[in-house]
């Protein structure tokens, strides 16, 4: 055989997963059909959070007694440094793979058979084979020519007036954003309230963040047709249309299996992902499948995880992935995080409470801790800013079993935000 | 008696022990000099931290290219914002201890005897004593009149040319701040590097990074004097003077006990503050001392965390303290925390490699991970954007006797900055 792995994708999963075979003297084989790095480096996580950052710098100046401010953005400019900013990160991901040893080849991957790989032509052989096709966003017949996250974050001017159909987690980021940067922003959801992948009382906050931002929010709606001329036309059932210049659709994510060949392996599938066993492994003993295309949550550090998962596998150390501690985060305003589950029973307490986020003039969102009867942590649910930073210490507490009195008893440095996980761990009388 | 217990000061860690005991049902006089909620919440780590926010919002856009940025302070406006952020903070914390059945007097307590305080001529029998006093700046005679942490968080002007006397984490923390305000910085230390209070190359990345944002750093240098007409002439041994508008006095804090007749009792001390043993109690059975003045180090969560183990006790509920992950913090840039104890091992991650601080624009400082030759988690030193939020995760795990494995199979949610800890939780091979 020529490699020990083969990777068809090098998206966040992929390329992670190689870096560990890799660096345990592994034959790496990895082909990338479009960029190293994949969506969430190249066109997701990364340069949504660089303009979520900018939105949110502007907007607590702007909001800050005392400050006058004025401000213009060359949005070029901006997307020649968050370019470069991308480039450090994939290039460093890709050099290092390279002096590793990795094989990089860049082509559209397909797999002949159990051990073979096709690209650009070329046969290789492989002990293993990983699929990391990630997804794509849904396009909807009838809706072309408007904006997705790849173009959205590309654009080189803010939107005057932007609609966003759709009110999950990257309509709710993008929109948030935009509006903090000058745009008038409609969200246009089917369900009858935003973020319906999170807890009801997390995306409350969220809404009520909104419409103080003015934004336009209308749930229960539903888009009829988007025709483009100059402008775009957005027709609504029972409203009145909308005309904007930008169109933002962010109305979920499927797999992506296209020129995989997996069709004619006859690999099992659960409904449009891959399936796979908790070790990561499709229904041929030798293929994986890791990152969006094989299941729910689409999230870059699920991807991380099957992917160490999977590699720990092919080297022949049997590990199953263990999601109780997945978290999942979402950088709105006030900021979203959650992992474990709910419990028996919860304490809340307010962001108003939080002497360090009032020193960031924010008051919106809540800490909420869930625990079983004998006061186990079963996981917490945070609207707060820079929530995302703290809550893998409920991630762990409830790795490692640990009661709300050990979480309370853990001095938390003052002031921080994360303050608010001891108040919330504290027992009821 | 008339009370459970006796608080002499309503700083950080007598109001929220005194919290404790009312959610208890005990009944509690507390007795303030000055303001509740002392010198912290009033006079320190929460008005700076509001400014701290300001300067790195206004640094981050003028930094970020693209933004044209232009902007005027109103620091009378802005003061007026900090002082109603604190009284939403000490008012709430007062109202609860009221609300609570806390007797509350404003005056200069005094100990009189075991069982008996007085307060504005008053006499007041207690079961328990607890000594929250706090620390004062120290002084140095013949420099007079020159600005201390109260006065320059109070300023109504951005200083033009501001000198730093002493480069611990005050001085520093300030000089940041004023230098990304605008002004021109002097920091003036007599040792040989500046944040001598912490690890030497968790220093150098905030050494590095003022240096590139132009502060004036002096270290080996003595203050001859301090004289003031119109502005202020700051002699320094075998150096030219400086002349500046504000002269910032930070050489360290020492505890407070004026007053307070605790020499009169014979409670021993430990040098300049009261000594306890691991009960928080003095040498005199039902008199306990807490915070500052109880010992090192001078932070708030330490008050705190004193204060709930006293009131413990006070309750029957025989607790000791353990500093074992006394976390420390300093909101520098990079912002640096420190918790547990270096161990025989360490791996070092620069931010450099994280993604999340790459979208912030930042790249100075690393994730550094104690542990002991068996993988057991011993402590960490940050220095990266946001690490006062995510340091308690290694609290957490040195408490809970993780090893660096538990650390890495925590799912980090990405991207964030706190991922930096599950990379540098990785095995080396």
């Amino acid at each position: 055989m020529d490699y020990d792995a083969a990777f068809i994708g090098a998206g966040a999963g992929g390329y992670y997963s190689a870096l560990h075979l890799l660096k345990n003297k592994k034959k790496v084989l990895i082909i990338e059909k479009e960029k190293f790095g994949g969506e969430c480096l190249n066109y997701g996580c990364i340069p949504s959070k660089a303009l979520i950052e900018l939105s949110e710098n502007i907007n607590y100046l702007q909001d800050m007694p005392g400050i006058s401010m004025q401000y213009k953005i060359d949005m070029k400019e901006w997307q020649k440094w968050k370019e470069s900013m991308i480039s450090r990160i994939t290039g460093g991901a890709e050099k290092l793979c390279l002096s590793l040893g990795a094989r990089i080849i860049y082509g559209t991957g397909s797999i002949k058979d159990k051990n073979t790989v096709t690209v650009n032509g070329n046969e290789y052989t492989a002990e293993n084979i990983i699929i990391d096709t990630g997804s794509v966003p849904v396009k909807v017949k009838g809706i072309d020519d408007v904006y997705y996250n790849r173009e959205i974050l590309a654009i080189e001017k803010i939107p005057k007036k932007l609609v966003i159909i759709g009110g999950g987690y990257i309509g709710i980021e993008m929109g948030t954003a935009f509006r903090k940067l000058g745009s008038e922003v409609y969200i246009i959801e089917m369900k009858d309230r935003i973020l319906p992948e999170i807890e009801e009382d997390l995306a409350n906050e969220v809404d009520r963040k909104l419409r103080k931002l003015d934004v336009h929010i209308m749930t229960n709606s539903k888009v009829l047709s988007v025709k483009k001329d100059n402008t775009y036309n957005v027709s609504i059932e029972g409203k009145d249309d909308i005309v904007a210049d930008t169109v933002l659709m962010s109305v979920g994510r499927i797999p992506y299996i296209e020129g995989t060949g997996i069709e004619k392996l006859g690999i099992e599938m659960d409904g449009r992902f891959i399936k796979t066993d908790l070790h990561k492994k499709t229904s041929i003993e030798n293929i994986y499948a890791i990152g969006d295309v094989s299941g729910a949550p689409m999230l870059a550090h699920k991807a991380f995880y099957d992917g160490y998962v999977a590699a720990e596998n092919i080297m022949g150390n049997d590990t199953i992935v263990d999601y109780r501690a997945m978290p999942f985060v979402v950088y709105t305003d006030p900021e979203i995080a959650f992992t474990g589950k709910t419990g028996n029973k919860y304490n809340k307490v307010p962001v108003m409470a939080n002497p360090r986020a009032l020193t960031m003039n924010q008051k919106d969102g809540f800490f909420k801790l869930y625990y079983d009867d004998d006061g186990t942590i079963t996981g917490a649910g945070v609207a707060a800013p820079r929530s995302s930073e703290f809550i893998t210490e409920i991630s762990m507490a409830v790795e490692a079993g640990l009661s709300i009195d050990d979480l309370f008893l853990t001095v938390h440095p003052h002031p921080t935000v994360s303050e608010g996980l001891k108040d919330v761990a504290e027992r009821k009388n």
